[in-house]
């Protein structure tokens, strides 16, 4: 297709009309679909309807013998670390902690923590400091960023590149001792899908921070969520970083929210000796253990590594199509017309937008009129607010997959709509 | 028994003599019990067996309608909060919240949040205030202390009388606008068993407090585990709170750590409109939402009310007559002798023991010689200091009816005979 901008203006007068039929039949058929969040949908929960019933009539019993229906286990069971540490977080499995099923209560805690105390190499509490900063690569995910805001914690945006953030403008800005943490969604990152490279990974683990306590938080939350056969791997970052010389630099978080159950699921720490007890120092404080019979349910319905990996299969089966019907309306609909650039991500669980400056907004308010509920623009930036107004966040899990393509196709024609329109007016004000 | 200060020196140096023997045969006997810990036994938590296959096959939709595998529900299944709601935290389902597995984890919480906030009516958050205090009533629970210990909040000790803390000492010291809290384990208290009065709950729903945005951390642990048919209530502090013109006085927490699984239950939050609007806020920055299986596990199994009365039924009776075991013992080697007094809980989970001033530590050590794991002395003291060296704490509820009677008798030995050395030791010093 002829990009927008190099249309005649009776070619562009012509196409914005088609595009306004278009939409405007679309939103006739007055549909009702969800394309905001990032939850699995019903049939990938059926894939662990076995935890329903497990572990079983009289089975509480750990690999040490202990009981897993009383307190206690604060580090969470060892045999549960060891089929998770490796795969989730990299890690070995006694530097690794299990807690509940949220990772994100996990960041949350950590940051209260390292306000109020401080954390491993800290000259005093995060709160004592004149001003606490994290990076925040962009687009990101909200709740991060949302974490910060709750607690005052500034954002210091940086753009991703296919190999994961900017590293010069990371390495510039982690010189101001005030940076105390980053937001780091290595793998299939939320939302555009990037994969953080070895340099990358690299580059984070041995750059010299203004800091001593600088930490990256390292949010591994599709370590296993792949969408293709290609099963990426990245390097481990806390070996990466201990073999830099900065052993204590990263936290790493996983759960599997998206692996069994998004709402009971279990969530993982893990850190460096040092940091892996701090953070037993201070959960002991806040709990007497985790819930250890949930742990025992996801060992006995994953049994093993092989199992982990023979779920992760069929999750693919039923997320990747999903993903493909919307980058192929995409494709169909937009290719070469400058409208967006769109991710095309082998893991995870979003699709990332760009869309042409100015229109982002006004997609979802187009898509909302043609009954298709879009995250409000501007969701993976800072405080909401993305300067170019151009990023968008697809999220293909929850609906079907006749929805999903349903749904692509009005998204697409959104999205050429706003980029007409805009195109237009730029146009008409040039005049 | 003659008291110990009323014997002759003959009769002192005869009866220690002989308690030397008794407890030189007790530790022969080479026994290793653990009176240490207030955990459920395992026939308790056989009690519950019944949630290691729910909520069962296919059974994961909520009364309205919702997938309870999914994310969200932040505030918990409506149909679990009507059946815990009043019982537990004598609050109306919409005015509670259900939390993971740890109620002491929604404390914690609520003190860091406060620390870093500020509740509803802080002038400022509470870390940027210059001190913070809490009243302690003690004897009290270790945990509670340690939290205040971790937050460098400091603990100002409050004597416990038979009708909850001595509001004389309680409405003085919460003059202090810097006392910003106060522990209170209302019902079955821990470690004593007093259940605070009528007019102590209107007293402290009522008294003036030099900070406006004062709590209560109200911690109903003990509300329905109760050891006698009398079943004791108090007011519900919500509403004396509210009726005394100070709505958003009182936190209120509880879980069914020992009603179901201790380490696989259910956490609540209470709260007037406000600080449950509060609490809601924070807790979604922190995470989605709760394990709403666990909740649906929860419900299917207790079912209702009565389900939960019944079910407290089986506990009381295997729990009472462990307690009645420990009091039989040291009615029979202590009554009169002076050496301790103790008390006899109607619910909850220990017996407080206050023996003789200066003796606490030894009679650990002498307990510990014969085999027996006690709380350590002072545990139940802010920074584990008790003045008096006399406050001990036992935990019935753990061995087996057995070794329980066997324990008390050990106990009680190592009771009179820390007394009769004390008293010998006395003598000495001031001949």
């Amino acid at each position: 297709m002829t990009a927008i901008t190099d249309l005649s203006s009776a070619d562009l007068a012509d196409r914005l009309a088609r595009a306004r039929d278009a939409h405007g039949g679309f939103k006739a058929r007055g549909l009702k679909l969800d394309m905001t969040r990032g939850k699995p949908a019903p049939e990938q929960l059926d894939l662990a309807s076995g935890l329903l019933t497990l572990p079983g009539n009289g089975d509480h019993t750990t690999a040490t013998g202990e009981d897993a229906r009383n307190y206690g286990g604060l580090q969470g069971l060892p045999e549960v670390r060891a089929l998770f540490a490796r795969p989730l977080l990299g890690a070995p499995p006694e530097q690794i902690a299990v807690a509940e099923n949220s990772s994100l209560a996990l960041m949350h805690d950590c940051i209260v923590w390292a306000l109020l105390k401080g954390v491993p190499g800290s000259q005093r509490p995060w709160s004592r400091e004149e001003a606490v900063a994290f990076l925040c690569p962009v687009p990101g995910y909200d709740r991060h960023f949302a974490l910060c805001e709750e607690f005052g914690i500034r954002m210091l945006p940086v753009p991703m590149t296919p190999d994961g953030p900017d590293m010069d403008a990371v390495e510039a800005l982690a010189a101001d001792p005030s940076v105390k943490g980053m937001w780091c969604v290595p793998k299939y990152s939320n939302p555009s899908g990037e994969i953080y490279s070895e340099a990358t990974v690299r580059r984070l683990s041995a750059m010299r921070t203004g800091a001593p306590d600088f930490r990256l938080f390292w949010d591994n939350a599709y370590a296993v969520h792949h969408l293709t056969p290609a099963r990426h791997a990245i390097p481990d970052v806390l070996e990466a970083c201990a073999a830099a010389g900065h052993p204590d630099r990263a936290f790493v978080f996983a759960s599997t929210s998206k692996i069994t159950l998004a709402g009971a699921g279990l969530a993982f720490f893990g850190g460096s000796p040092a940091n892996l007890a701090w953070y037993l120092a201070r959960a002991g404080k806040r709990t007497i253990g985790p819930d250890k019979l949930n742990q025992l349910r996801h060992l006995r319905f994953l049994r093993d590594g092989e199992g982990l990996t023979t779920h992760m299969d069929r999750q693919r089966a039923l997320l990747a199509p999903k993903f493909s019907a919307v980058t192929e309306a995409l494709d169909r609909h937009l290719a070469g017309t400058g409208a967006a650039a769109w991710s095309r991500p082998e893991g995870g669980y979003f699709i990332g937008v760009a869309a042409r400056a100015g229109t982002a907004a006004r997609i979802v308010r187009l898509a909302g009129e043609a009954g298709i509920g879009l995250t409000p623009a501007g969701a993976t930036f800072p405080h909401g607010r993305d300067p170019d107004d151009s990023s968008l966040r697809l999220a293909p899990s929850y609906p079907s997959l006749p929805e999903v393509a349903l749904a692509a196709e009005g998204i697409a024609l959104s999205i050429l709509l706003a980029a007409l329109e805009a195109e237009q007016a730029a146009r008409d004000a040039a005049r």
